[in-house]
């Protein structure tokens, strides 16, 4: 399914049925609304005006379009700002940020929770029934702009209770951090300050507690909107749009709380905000990179136990990126079924038409401001007649392969990167990457699901290592890869005793990390045997009896098994990557097809898709009778699909 | 004329006499005093001291040197400061600035107003008719080291005045800024913040205003002292030093209240604070890009409505770029006859002597700190022989060419670049450095002013496109080029409903811009057809029925004409646009002369003048017979001069 | 002698008598105990608990080790800072940094200092006179993390304070920081701000004063702990751990109230710290740079005038820099030696074992987390071994070289670099590499102080040049060369009247500096004469009758002597600098040793050290029945050490 995201309260109400009218017209089966309209419903504490949504919603529902309302929270009004300031957000100065964008709110302020009360209950109660509205997103975007961060004295308050849960008395705290160091003890929870202006480095412990909160705070907060929805919107999902790479709180978490997961998917502006090389974001300047957006559809698809959307779909170029590439003719249609592929329910543009004004206006829709269908709006209309022509679409089967990933593993080499350019973006993306470009779908997991069914599960790293994460990978057949740093934290970020990979993963792989070395660019280390290549960023001293797969230079192991349970000790470049993946796959018995660097394939069900990132055709092994989409030779951007 | 900026307070009053006599001698005929001497003169509220500035001034009338009275304003004394504290700026955090270096104030502060009343009716009254003061200049370099902002109470109830009168109702307020966006609705003018310190993004449409009413503010404090001086001191001109390159108010606007305008020059710090690559800064260090400083004689040209002078001349290394590189040789010259060349008035070098204390101890002067003649003073002196061997100079004739400036466009493509790199500074200095290459000398205009007897006119960008400058482009003849982003914007910083280029420009080029793409450094499109080359940085898709005189590569129109008005939709690196030069001037039937790049010619009435910015001599195309300055084969860092 | 840093603390009890017996077992003389151990020791204002820092003693003793102790004063408590918040250091807009690190004070606090009383004077009369205990290091690292610098009332009212002991009277102050100028005279001392958040440049006459005042608060915080350990201490040593290439206070200074001086020795870190070129910083990144430490070695020799101390030597990989490189294998020994043969008394490893928890759980010890002996650990044993076989080692003599090092010289180009990459710390490193690289010895030495006995002095800049440096420059037969920048400031950071370099050194120098240029990179200029090369970054333009040993391309004096006196007019790089060495060694009648850029020398009394920093093997100048440790064929990472 096809939808926009439609803004009624930007638009003369002369256009609303016009616009209706075009949406159905263009395939369009659902429209999100309302999620920024808070000022224009309720005028003061507790006085509504539903009139004009009211006549909105009946004039999309009078064109069969069904509903999803977004909670309009991410935008407090004027007022409410006014009468309590508290709300706020706070920067690390001890400043109150202004009114004047969005997100300006902390979830720590009992004031806001009390209007956020106000206003969902009010529209819940208004809207929960309506024959077309079919689901609810709760606020929107979380955590943009770095807005899990607040610094005010309620964000204090809030995390010292926070502490007081998880710790009961403050010797388990001062334990738990290591206070004895540097004198650092409290006596008192009201003692502890926020992790910020500390004079010299801030105890990581600290860091990953608070980031913990904030992450369980923006929980509560979804899950206090989900409550009052669902108690007068029966039937109905609930849903958040998180931002893809967005690693602030937990996904997972979160997603437990929801019916179905939903993302926004920008491929280009990824280009810029991840830390590729200038020649990498110059090659997918105007397609994005072939594997950041599948990998996220991979992980909402598991954020949402195997339900999720496309809330925001980038339809043209777009305003916020340092450069804003007009997209590649075809990509529009080729990231949207792209997100079909990896098992989106429904595609979501953002946004029906461009608005000539404020923050956003240069951000492309389906339509121009002149009201005339954009070059992306044509590729749109294109994918609702090959949707209508295929007809559903078959139900996501597992992949092969499982990716283990850990929002802790983000926090965790944050606070404590130890080598500056350990990013854990970067490292999972590559090691996705690189089993993708060997045809292998991959599924996402998160630590301590089953991995029952898998043939192989890659771990490139889980620093802090649960019970339950090791029972997974104990009760699964798969072949397990571990990367570096594995179990290299217990749950308060300290060093096990018994050194990494820790005391669970130590009783499968008996080995110790003996030393650990970040590498400056410029600096790496070869490794040969069994696989070989190079490894950068991060090496590893390990201690162990097992006979090495392969070794460094200096002899020192740099892959090792034990049983199914394998580990690397270092940050593997391409090449060694690709060794790795080849004997990995092959010793699962996973047959491989080589991909060239720009296409890609993904497995619906009994669906075949293929996708071509770039301006090279490719011969797909595939005759042309069985193609449902596109030609056996896969032109530039283009998509192919046939049943297997 | 020349002249020096001279600080007898800084000095012992012993060798006042000395130095008039040595001013005089050296052929200095006017002397710049008191902008910085608050202190000194005023030393408690209304309690002045006029009796050692008295003798200054005596001392420098006596040699015959005429003077121009700076108001002290820059520099508000301690005492006023303790007395006022909101006269102080305000940072972006809300936190005063500290009282210790200048331009401690914002002039929203109705203390600093009555301040500079106070202190300007007394320095107007008693030296108002001075047979030896022929002009004033207000304050100094308003916007210097981002002085024209300010944070704080005083500036916010400013801005929320200016809106009130701009706007009259917070519906249109709200209307303007599209408000509906995002929940921002106020409900009244106080509700308004300043933008800074939003949660995201800050809506350009209040940046803009923002700006509009700052540039306004400054422009009203200069107006107010140049009130009073009139008043006081009748046929003196009145004028301010602007700083070049400095884009934070409307020079042109300010202007309008001058006599004669001004600005301060110094050639080797711009090459360190304007955008260029390594090389190019390089190449230019000891002299100075040869287009850069030009470009501000011409801009200031201008703003005086035909009247400049320089007010301050770097005079040899300077203290406050990254790196301070000695001129070579000849170059204080040459910078001397390239001013007057442009039509200057006067140049005033700053300083008469290297003051050995505080921030500019590094800043050389004509003397040295050990009162010898330096080698930037050598230089002066030669200039001022050779000067009154030439005798008065011819009034400057219109140039053949007009490129139109907008400070608008500036703010514009700041707030909103949309490409990291869309710099007006650069675009504006590449289009007239090309046909400078070409020997075309060229006039900067503002947006409306009058354009007839042009031949050709350049309109680099002008995203706000008004009536009145419309109206100028229909009533000249000249063939006019409109670079990308014309007509982008309406006067509220809103997308036309009917698309860029705008409803006014479109009357006349029947054209849309359908979709915009800023390239990433990297990315390019080739051009080719009547014009070819290469844009970066910024690319238009046009939708026209026009024939197109180029295409890209993709087929779609690069650029077009329509009778007169031609446009080019993107930004055209150096092939392109010495192609386009080339191919507009013979259009224009303007002949052309090839010069190296480190060669430039401009014409003073009869007056040809060439400057050579390099180390390899040029063959001028004149004979020895015409030269009133310099030799038929231009040396190195010289300056040649013949009537035509 | 070689030692441990130990934290009881960290530890259960029941392993300090484990620890002590494997320390002594491992050739450990002395344990530095208890310098973050305030928060154990004072659990509220006088009430202290010595009882397991008593028995932590005891266990330690009893094994025969002796103690260094450390008041711990870094690391205020909880309680304290509750009681008295304005102990807090406060940041440049005026917030309070906030307590959960270390460093959080500033002495300008009248509570803190009572507070330091109160710890110290408890400390020293209990442990005073213990028989193990032998020596007090007082406090930790001065300055970490800026920490020298806070901004808050108590701080701005201590340097008003020091500013009236200095100038006695407003005029003196405003005289001597050129107040006239800019209108910035003040007619109290309570007027002076702190140079921070000024609106434009901050003077830098004000920079220097608030840098000397805020050394002098640190200096006397020094003394204050210093006079109260010695009064109940008799005949301990007193000593501060400095840290190395930290220049924001005057350690010469201090180091005359210590006993001993000593400093904390990280070479890999100093690798990234430093502003040196890639390339250099991946040759060196396993290493150390072969000059760095060595460098501050000698520094700190002559800071405790002969006695210094490694109070922290890094035993393998650390925490803190942006990489953390694994030692090669064999640098833990090489630099323990290398800091011995430079004359070090005692190297004292940090720390014996790697913390698990907070901020440093990533910076190796001797032991690992596992009670393992880690690599590091097994290099210090080794060492230990060796030394008991050499026995005691002999006193250091005298180098044949003295190169003058100016804390002040720091300062001056910091708050004045004139050119951006202007860095004192790299040029004193430069000119110091360079005669090293010819197998010189190289005592550094404080402006003033004797250099009698040298042949060859180096004063790579000296802005501030007094008459006690005067007159030791005049006492000694050395041959001396001066550098750029030498005496072109008077005391209070204004330039000479007679210009640089400055009255004093003009009677030996008859020259004058008439102009300076700082060069961007890409920039140089050659230099051809009895000395030849480039010069980059700094160039002086010499009036002089001297007959020049090199001219500048164009003709200018580019190194001059008069009798011995030598300057040189810029910034050597390498080629230039060598044949500078070259000649004056020659001059000087010193031999020369060509060593690779790997290899370095250094003499103690009779004996000779050899070390490689790199992977290829050097053939030594020495028979192998002369050697005490090594090969005649130096191995990589290795040393070497012979009788002569």
């Amino acid at each position: 399914m096809l939808g926009v995201c439609y803004y009624p309260e930007h638009w003369p109400e002369e256009i609303w049925a016009e616009d209706a009218r075009r949406m159905a017209e263009a395939g369009i089966g659902v429209v999100r609304i309302a999620e920024f309209a808070w000022a224009r419903l309720e005028q003061a504490p507790g006085v509504f005006d539903w009139a004009w949504l009211d006549r909105a919603i009946e004039t999309l529902a009078a064109q069969g379009l069904k509903l999803v309302l977004g909670t309009p929270t991410a935008a407090p009004p004027r007022w409410l700002v006014d009468l309590h300031p508290d709300i706020l957000p706070v920067d690390r100065n001890g400043l109150p940020r202004l009114f004047g964008s969005r997100r300006h709110y902390t979830p720590a302020s009992p004031a806001f929770i009390e209007a956020t009360r106000r206003i969902v209950t009010a529209m819940a109660e208004r809207y929960g029934n309506h024959p077309s509205v079919i689901g609810w997103q709760v606020d929107n975007e979380f955590g943009c702009d770095d807005t899990i961060f607040s610094w005010g004295p309620l964000d204090r308050a809030h995390f010292q209770n926070w502490l007081k849960v998880r710790y009961t008395t403050v010797d388990a705290l001062n334990a738990a951090w290591g206070n004895d160091f540097w004198s650092m003890a409290v006596s008192d929870f009201a003692e502890v300050e926020l992790p910020t202006r500390q004079v010299c480095d801030i105890n990581p412990s600290v860091q990953l507690d608070f980031m913990r909160c904030r992450s369980d705070l923006f929980i509560d907060y979804f899950r206090l909107q989900a409550e009052i929805i669902r108690t007068h919107a029966p039937d109905r999902f609930v849903t958040h749009n998180f931002m893809g790479f967005s690693h602030t709180f937990d996904h997972f978490e979160m997603g437990r709380q929801m019916d179905v997961a939903s993302w926004d998917s920008y491929p280009l502006g990824r280009i810029e905000s991840l830390p590729f090389a200038e020649g990498e974001r110059n090659r997918w300047a105007r397609t994005g990179h072939p594997d950041v957006t599948a990998l996220q559809h991979d992980l909402y698809r598991a954020v949402g136990r195997g339900r999720f959307w496309i809330m925001e779909q980038q339809p043209g170029p777009v305003n916020w990126a340092n450069w804003n590439a007009v997209p590649e003719r075809g990509m529009v249609r080729l990231w949207t079924w792209e997100a079909l592929a990896h098992g989106a329910e429904a595609v979501v543009y953002f946004r029906w038409r461009q608005y000539r004004k404020a923050q956003e206006q240069m951000h492309a829709g389906l339509l121009r401001p002149d009201h005339a269908v954009s070059a992306g709006g044509k590729e749109a209309v294109r994918v609702a007649g090959e949707l209508a022509r295929l007809g559903d679409l078959p139900a996501t089967t597992p992949a092969p392969l499982a990716l283990v990933f850990d929002y802790t593993a983000a926090w965790v080499t944050q606070f404590q990167p130890q080598g500056k350019d350990f990013d854990y973006r970067i490292l999972k993306l590559r090691w996705y990457e690189a089993f993708r470009r060997l045809g292998i779908d991959v599924d996402i997991v998160e630590p301590g699901a089953s991995l029952a069914g898998y043939r192989l599960v890659l771990v490139p790293t889980l620093p802090i290592l649960s019970e339950a994460a090791l029972k997974a990978f104990e009760e699964t057949d798969a072949l397990i890869l571990f990367g570096p740093r594995t179990g290299s934290k217990d749950e308060n970020f300290a060093i096990p005793v018994s050194l990494p990979p820790g005391p669970l993963l130590q009783k499968r792989l008996p080995l110790k990390v003996a030393e650990v070395e970040s590498m400056r660019p410029g600096l790496s280390a070869a490794v040969a045997g069994t696989v070989s290549g190079i490894v950068t960023r991060w090496r590893e001293v390990l201690e162990t009896d097992l006979d090495p797969l392969a070794r460094f230079a200096d002899g020192a192991p740099a892959m090792v098994a034990a049983g199914r349970f394998h580990y690397l000790a270092g940050w593997p470049e391409e090449d060694l990557l690709e060794s790795v993946a080849r004997h990995l796959l092959a010793s699962a018995g996973l047959p491989v097809l080589d991909l060239p660097e720009h296409v890609r394939l993904r497995r619906r069900g009994d669906l075949t898709f293929a996708f071509n990132y770039g301006p090279d055709s490719f011969a797909l092994p595939v005759a042309a009778d069985k193609l449902l989409l596109g030609e056996p030779l896969l032109k530039a951007y283009d998509v192919a699909c046939w049943r297997t």
